[in-house]
């Protein structure tokens, strides 16, 4: 670990807020700035960052050296559980003192080689793993943590343990992305039903267009948009203040970037994703200014 | 937990996928049918359940029997670490070991009562809380684990192990259910934007319901529709016939029963949540009569 300059840990409170597609994506966006990034997932039960790399399938290599990681590009290289069961389908059923086994491996026996960034997706929660992971990397070692939320209070509860959590331990909060922030989308992607007499739905989309197009055309332009998760409380960026934690910004729900990361690609080279990669480059360039992060590293070139 | 004729396990194999949410409105559903019901919420790290049945701030007791639960009604009691932090944000920095015990206690020591059905709400993933509270319960005893996923391939990959996992320790899989299958509300929930010549959005929201009340009144009683998370590979209902195991149904992504999770209250005294109470009112029907847990409980009243 002596070769590598910079140590992200991403981290959520509850599960299921995008914190592995943004740890994917934030390995993209410093891989395509030339830097030399390794990504490990010590999520050892439900790994998903070799699908949201592409690297389903992909096998670690073992060599005199240690263990290698599978390369995306000659300077993207990632670490996961994933890359070492036998199948895909099958369960980790696993306590906590074999998972801390291996996550001391990924981080002992896996030859990382000269990195710039080293990001580190955990699962969700303050546990095993990362405790482990704090205690093997030593939180004075650690730049700090990146912590993703959605904007609906049930989430913010438990984001507010995790930054409890790096205090306690002694890691930096960099700041809290809020992700799944309100679905934006042209009103022609949309699908529209009618509940009918008997409860039923049915499926009017075609005649309402017609409907439209005749009657109301100027509804044809028009962008619809809806608050999935209530934010009513004041979403993520209220919780910093009063948590005094940077806020890194807002990442729009779209269902392109849930494409991108399903099919494994980089959202900032799919044109696709209008309303969330700039919105996640705005938050990148944010952590890099903020947190001094670019200017203490060589770029690799 | 002699007293206690059917013991319900909610399992997902990703975060955030909706599976409290689903826990709480179950508990709710069967408390409205006058079942003695008791919900266990073994999320040590992240808790949502108080939250989620509108019991923030309350604490447990302790009587000559045990602890006892907290109540929302007469025949629907909760147990959760959240009833036991001194702070809510406090984060719970437990390795396996002590989750165990703690979940041990629940079961032991926690005074339940006579119950018609205990739902007991897993964290995501196949570790220490998900090992220990099948050895406690004896996979004979339960009835089986309904499965909460979202329809994308990598919510959908973490499933396949949830259902392995139950295979592998003994526990009957009830069913999958679908949450978050696209976006549905009714279109006088919408904000509506128009880009203007410069780019910029502009909220037209008022003018637009005024519009369409004028124009096109036959508009304002739809459900809009929109898909969120990728479902191309063909969901939850094509992996529960590959894994041969039940499918109970989907349930569209309803920013009103997040509103109704969120303040603590059931869907089903709600009239707002049209898409979604309906949809869960049918998976639960059907999940009481496949399982045959309809005939065998003697309605409590």
């Amino acid at each position: 670990m002596a070769t590598v300059k910079h140590k992200i840990l991403v981290l959520s409170g509850k599960g299921g807020v995008g914190k592995s597609t943004f740890s994917a994506q934030l390995a993209f966006a410093l891989a395509a700035r030339d830097f030399q990034v390794g990504l490990l997932d010590i999520d050892i039960c439900g790994p998903s960052i070799p699908k949201m790399l592409g690297l389903e399938g992909q096998e670690i290599h073992q060599s005199n050296l240690g263990w290698s990681p599978v390369y995306v590009e000659s300077n993207l290289g990632v670490m996961s559980i994933g890359f070492m069961l036998p199948h895909p389908d099958e369960a980790v059923i696993w306590r906590g003192p074999r998972k801390n086994g291996l996550i001391k491996q990924f981080l002992k026996d896996v030859y990382w080689g000269e990195l710039d960034f080293l990001i580190v997706d955990a699962p969700p929660g303050t546990s095993d793993e990362h405790i482990s992971i704090v205690q093997c990397l030593d939180p004075n070692n650690v730049d700090g943590a990146i912590i993703v939320t959605t904007p609906q209070q049930v989430s913010l509860i438990d984001v507010k343990k995790e930054v409890n959590f790096c205090k306690k331990v002694g890691v930096k909060v960099l700041g809290v992305v809020e992700n799944m922030s309100g679905l934006s989308q042209p009103i022609s992607n949309l699908k529209f039903m009618k509940i009918t007499d008997n409860g039923e739905m049915k499926d009017v989309t075609e005649w309402i267009s017609e409907y439209m197009r005749e009657k109301a055309p100027e509804m044809l332009n028009l962008i619809a948009c809806s608050e999935v998760f209530d934010s009513s409380g004041g979403g993520a960026s209220k919780m910093c203040k009063e948590m005094e934690v940077p806020f890194l910004g807002k990442v729009p729900l779209d269902p392109q970037l849930c494409k991108a990361a399903e099919e494994g690609r980089s959202c900032f080279a799919d044109k696709n994703c209008v309303v969330s990669a700039p919105a996640l480059q705005k938050i990148i360039d944010k952590l890099m200014e903020t947190s001094g992060l670019s200017m203490t590293v060589s770029n690799g070139v």
